[in-house]
């Protein structure tokens, strides 16, 4: 046998039985190393909103990881991110004459503070902005509102809830503001009943006042809704220290696995670093950069070589601008990059259920033959759908490109999102494990078939 | 139009809109009760062994919850349970010189105490029965053997690997016995790291003496195993008042929907009602017990009226001796009972992913065309599989009866199993929520099938 041959043969046999969905699975699930790494990111470092000391260390430690698990090619990309605190204080406090109880509350991210007043102002509720307008600028002026409408519980798809409700949170403080409201309280976007607000972006329109905005809990949201249909006048008081800084400079975390065969071709696999303040960013999203480097660590340590060149990307300041990936779209168009699809986990480190598509029709078609062998992961379906919001500039710079999401089960997803809740506790080694091993294997297949 | 052709017509009308899969599961996530009965179980009663007079509380709450809900035929079956008791203390100390470092242990359930005595021993550690037979009586008379082989991590369904494991916990005590052990330790059957030591039944053989076992945390028999493996001697010190008792009164809880065509052929909906003595029994099985409560709840309170029987059944004992099964089974044969199929939910209360079927092969084919209508709940697969423990002795006298068991998403389950930590808190709303939809779906729909 000549040696060629028989180096052809020992690569053929070693790709067939070392590297297959199978064997990364029991890599993750035996071998893993997502669980600690993850452990170090919530409990070492911590919460990283865009601009804070923590999300420079958290791109410190992206980088270094990187380098250790000795993918090619490890870079970080400048990206200049938003930059806001809120402070050392907020509170909002009912006002029961001269008593003051205060109400579980968190600023709104990108909130104006109060710049040392309090506001003060009876609280109206609304469910929606059409109330809004009904109500109109005679009722509304000065006056607090508070937006109330709950996400549906209905249906297992909980993002579904969320889709529906987010406008309040979003848009609220901008479209109260229209009818001269003082500042607005957001109930928290969550199905649980319990004490923890839930932040997340708020935005103004230049037109008009910049008012405060505050998440509120859902069970004093419940509480003020009930004294006003009691027919009480509720008055609370409000105050933060929020503030906006200039624009700062940050980065995406890359790292790539070199394609042997068609090594200009990018497939991308990512998560996004930045979090709130709050919490430890566990599920949201250091559960999705850990899925990330997992999955390429583990298409390495099984000796996988793939065609294409695989890249893992943590993307900085999804949730307050999605400047990274923004960033990340504009450069890899300037280089004339090929980018042949991308995939993104930023929905949980729960057990994996399915992929989303946002690809051609064919397309979505052909992989849904991937299914069988990516159910021992727990992957069921794979379906059209949104892929997510960093890889989602792809879109612009190339026509055509596939987008895939990762979807875990989603029903503790909003237990926990933008709350002081989502801790590293919060996730199960195996969930998040399984959706290593998900991506891994989707990639694997991915890789193999285009 | 006659009026009797008006009523068949708003009853099919109401059976059309008001009853489906998508109702009973919006009903289950925006109306359900299962939470909270859950919740007075867990908190109220709290564990309930067979025999115990939480297994009592836990008996006379299930008669109240099944009156109250108002199924048609509530009742109580007497079952005759063992009665065992771990009693006041349990404890294994590490020995080393005149210090005692104390083990994190739980008596197995079914074990000998030490009748007031401390039993001291050499730790010698194996693997499987094997090993022992190597060992030999010389090496392992006197000793207190250590079962230290540990659940296997590498596939999705923890079932597997409890399966491949729980042989130790089983079986260890009287194989120890056979070779003059003094007592064993059992490493617990659990995924996890931790502390918590899991208990569970352990069996004995007449021939053979009765000698102690306890299960021990997977920290403390890897802490064990290290210093055998650095070559220490290691020595442990134990002692238990466990105790039996006589056999005890206890009662299965029944309670039915009567059906409206078939009203003698029966449909079993059912978990089992007692725990184990730690923790609160929360996802084993007090969310199978709310889970078939709930079920036939939503069914009821959705308007529907089935065409057989359903009957919703909280076996008693399937921990200790499954005697709620095997009674339950004997009295409806011997009242010449017709019984159709049973559906069991004993794997806890995560989410519902699918239905595993002991039952022909054509029945299953035909009930696999229910997955799409049961896919909102998660429920993703329908396939030929165990039923459950409670069920299981129907099989004796109903040849071709088909056993279902629900079959949530596993990662979890062994967290929680026979531990301390099972408790209310370690249970999602939703994903139990959504088990009850699940039931209550797939009833309905056999229920119009067959």
């Amino acid at each position: 046998m000549r040696i060629s041959v028989f180096i052809t043969l020992l690569l053929f046999y070693s790709n067939v039985f070392s590297q297959s969905p199978s064997n990364f699975q029991e890599t993750a699930l035996s071998k893993g190393r997502a669980y600690e790494d993850l452990k170090y990111l919530c409990k070492n470092i911590g919460n990283r909103l865009s601009g804070s000391v923590n999300a420079q260390k958290a791109v410190e430690f992206g980088f270094a990881k990187m380098k250790d698990y000795g993918f090619d090619t490890v870079y970080l990309q400048p990206v200049m991110v938003p930059h806001w605190e809120r402070g050392k204080t907020e509170s909002c406090n009912l006002v029961k004459g001269n008593k003051f109880e205060p109400l579980r509350v968190k600023m709104l991210g990108g909130s104006v503070g109060t710049n040392g007043k309090t506001i003060s102002g009876e609280v109206v509720e609304v469910k929606s902005f059409v109330e809004l307008e009904q109500l109109g600028k005679e009722r509304l002026k000065g006056k607090v509102i508070l937006f109330n409408r709950a996400m549906d519980p209905r249906f297992r798809d909980t993002f579904r809830a969320y889709s529906n409700a987010v406008d309040q949170r979003g848009d609220g403080a901008w479209q109260a503001a229209r009818y001269g409201a003082a500042a607005v309280l957001v109930r928290s976007m969550t199905l649980k009943k319990d004490n923890n607000p839930h932040t997340g972006t708020t935005r103004y329109q230049d037109s008009l006042p910049r008012i405060p905005a505050m998440a509120i809990s859902t069970e004093d949201a419940d509480r003020l809704s009930t004294e006003l249909k009691l027919g009480y006048k509720v008055s609370v008081s409000l105050s933060s220290s929020a503030i906006w800084f200039p624009e700062a400079l940050s980065y995406n975390v890359i790292g790539e696995l070199k394609g042997i065969e068609k090594s200009l071709e990018i497939i991308s696999v990512g998560g996004h670093l930045d979090s709130w303040d709050v919490g430890e960013g566990a599920h949201d999203d250091g559960a999705g950069v850990i899925h990330a480097l997992e999955a390429i660590r583990i298409l390495k340590v099984t000796g996988y070589r793939p065609k294409h060149t695989i890249r893992c990307v943590w993307f900085m300041n999804e949730e307050n601008g999605n400047k990274g990936g923004l960033t990340y779209a504009a450069i890899a168009d300037s280089l004339k990059e090929k980018h042949i699809a991308a995939i993104e986990s930023d929905r949980g480190g729960f057990s994996p259920e399915a992929f989303s598509v946002d690809g051609s029709e064919d397309f979505i078609k052909a992989i849904q033959g991937f299914v069988p062998q990516l159910k021992e992961t727990g992957v069921s379906e794979i379906y059209a759908g949104y892929g997510g919001v960093d890889i989602g500039p792809l879109k612009k710079y190339y026509k055509g490109i596939n987008l895939i999401g990762l979807v875990p089960d989603p029903q503790r997803y909003f237990d926990y999102h933008h709350a002081d809740t989502d801790v590293f506790e919060a996730v199960n080694e195996r969930e998040l494990a399984l959706g290593a091993a998900a991506i891994a294997s989707f990639v694997y297949l991915l890789d193999l078939h285009l």
